[in-house]
């Protein structure tokens, strides 16, 4: 027997209302066996570049066909579209943009359709405040279901799709400069700077006026300290040892960050 | 074959201890295919209100049959009655302190028990302090396996059932006296009025000395901008678009709020 | 048909960011029919006393055969082994660094293995700061699948696996001394004393030079007032009804605290 579908769920709506457990509901509802994972709901308020670094990072560990539903939505309302856009892996459902650039970047999609068929909907006169609940969940209870992606409306052409621009990486020099995309709760710097983007051992990383040593684990530096590191997600990373590079470095999501040949 | 059967935890236990994570092990060790749907665990400690509407507000958006254990309870260990109530759409699970009072204005019982019969809790001897684990969750996970309402202790009648009373909706002249129900985690002001309770157009409301226009969707005004709307709960919302009306309003649950007529 | 198997998850991750999301779609790659139960991930970042904790409290609540992953991990990327432990209720997984060391006092293990096989990790090459995406979360996916422990790496002796030590209870005259450990989201504090520490009634408890009196649960005293009660883990606890006793001592984890026969 084939497993239940898999749905994740990304949204800034928190954890003190009952919101995305409404969705679950409704979930529950249409397709009972659909199996659901948190991606996060503890993002900032309307904080899209995280929504997009999250989706980008998760994306790859999900089994084939599961359908991910993201939901930072500050157009809510207005007359952005709806999506759904099928790639190799799986199903993107979510508001026209841009949430999930970060993962067509690299992994084209393959087609995509506007939601505009309002039997797949809650409702046919969906809340203009709450298209997680009335939309965009029972369209993805519907993907889970079997129902194909050409059902749920017109199809669009993908890049007409909405892209939320990263700052380029950049050489300038012996040097190359890039960005912190972004801060997570460790207050790990995640960089957009990849392992081909640095110069042969010993380099070094300098973010404003602090220089940083690069480093193979947070270990390698005493508590306490600072240093540069590929980290988990592939990326260039500024950390502390048992602390924070956010707090320490006053840093934030865009700053920029250079890596060079050490001195 | 039937889906399992779906339990929803609403608790004030936050998310820092494993509180949570034993009742869906006490759960699970009774009924192992009951699937679990958590509605918040992020309530201010003992804060009913917020309770009562987070279970009023989901409660339509859940399968039918579908058990709703619910657990604030300020009163844990003294001599409050914990209750099972049958709706026609499920069950509720929980103290008898009036968290379910917002469902039940609406949706009356079908029936009722005082929770005495033992040999459903976890324990014949439970804690003084940690009626979530030793009670509630076994008593939902029994029901889950099928064992009838009425073999769970004494028949109690409805009526006696607490209250949880809010503000009532007043008519002052030309204008409508309601008041906040809840303040969500994006600073929106959710009332108790609803479109029945509104002047024809154009209308306004009023919150202290603010005056704020009638909308259809936070994009209606610009950023930074109140509005009031009738929000996805179906009540007045206060909201401001792209920030918090609730700091801004320094509002709070239980302030009166006006509409009328537009000058 | 045996329930799917039950696999828990601990971490000090958070979820602000995708991290535990990520987790749990590398189990549904491996072993999509498992069950995932979250502990918390609201730990303070690197706090091995409280995830110590928390998993002593939540074990005894879940079904047999239950795979427990706790990954609060300072030392990751470093020398320190990461370990299996099958106990005979089910199997623990993660850092060997004490974070099990509660448990295991109490309920000593089997067999434990060194996590030294690569196959069973979700690549040979594992970052060096994620092992609960890329070894963790796997060998809980093969374990649910049905992988024997002793496939996953060499066998250790249970005795070699480090211990969290936490201060020990002592007879001082008439009176015994224990200690915080754990405050927990509401204020309580969880103290190291079980009955058989305490004197015959009445007693009394004394934290700094406050003395408090004992009770079986919070309504034995007035709303603002502290009391002693044991609570709902098994041990002593410290409280105030309706507020925090974390706040009103400002205690902290380690602290002493007395019982001794009332004046």
């Amino acid at each position: 027997m084939a497993p239940a579908p898999l749905i994740t769920l990304l949204t800034d709506f928190g954890t003190q209302d009952a919101y995305v457990g409404i969705m679950k509901g409704v979930i529950a509802q249409i397709c009972p066996q659909a199996r659901v994972i948190d991606l996060t709901h503890d993002l900032s308020p309307q904080d899209l570049l995280a929504a997009r670094f999250n989706l980008l990072t998760a994306y790859p560990y999900f089994p084939a066909g599961t359908i991910h539903v993201a939901v930072v939505d500050p157009g809510v309302g207005t007359a952005r579209r709806g999506v759904v856009i099928q790639t190799e892996e799986g199903m993107l459902v979510g508001p026209d943009n841009g949430i999930f650039s970060g993962i067509l970047a690299t992994r084209p999609g393959i087609a995509g359709v506007s939601l505009t068929q309002t039997d797949y909907w809650r409702t046919g006169r969906p809340s203009t405040t709450f298209h997680g609940r009335d939309i965009f969940a029972p369209v993805a209870a519907h993907l889970a279901k079997g129902v194909p992606i050409s059902a749920l409306g017109d199809p669009i052409e993908l890049k007409s799709l909405t892209v939320l621009e990263i700052p380029a990486v950049v050489q300038e020099g012996d040097r190359v400069r890039g960005s912190v995309q972004h801060c997570d709760r460790f207050g790990n710097l995640i960089t957009n700077l990849t392992p081909e983007h640095l110069p042969s051992e010993p380099w070094q990383a300098q973010l404003g006026e602090h220089v940083l040593p690069s480093a193979q684990t947070y270990g390698d530096v005493l508590p306490g300290q600072p240093l540069a590191l590929i980290g988990s997600h592939g990326w260039l990373e500024i950390s502390v040892n048992g602390g924070s590079a956010e707090q320490r470095f006053q840093a934030r999501v865009g700053m920029p960050i250079w890596v060079q040949p050490r001195g």
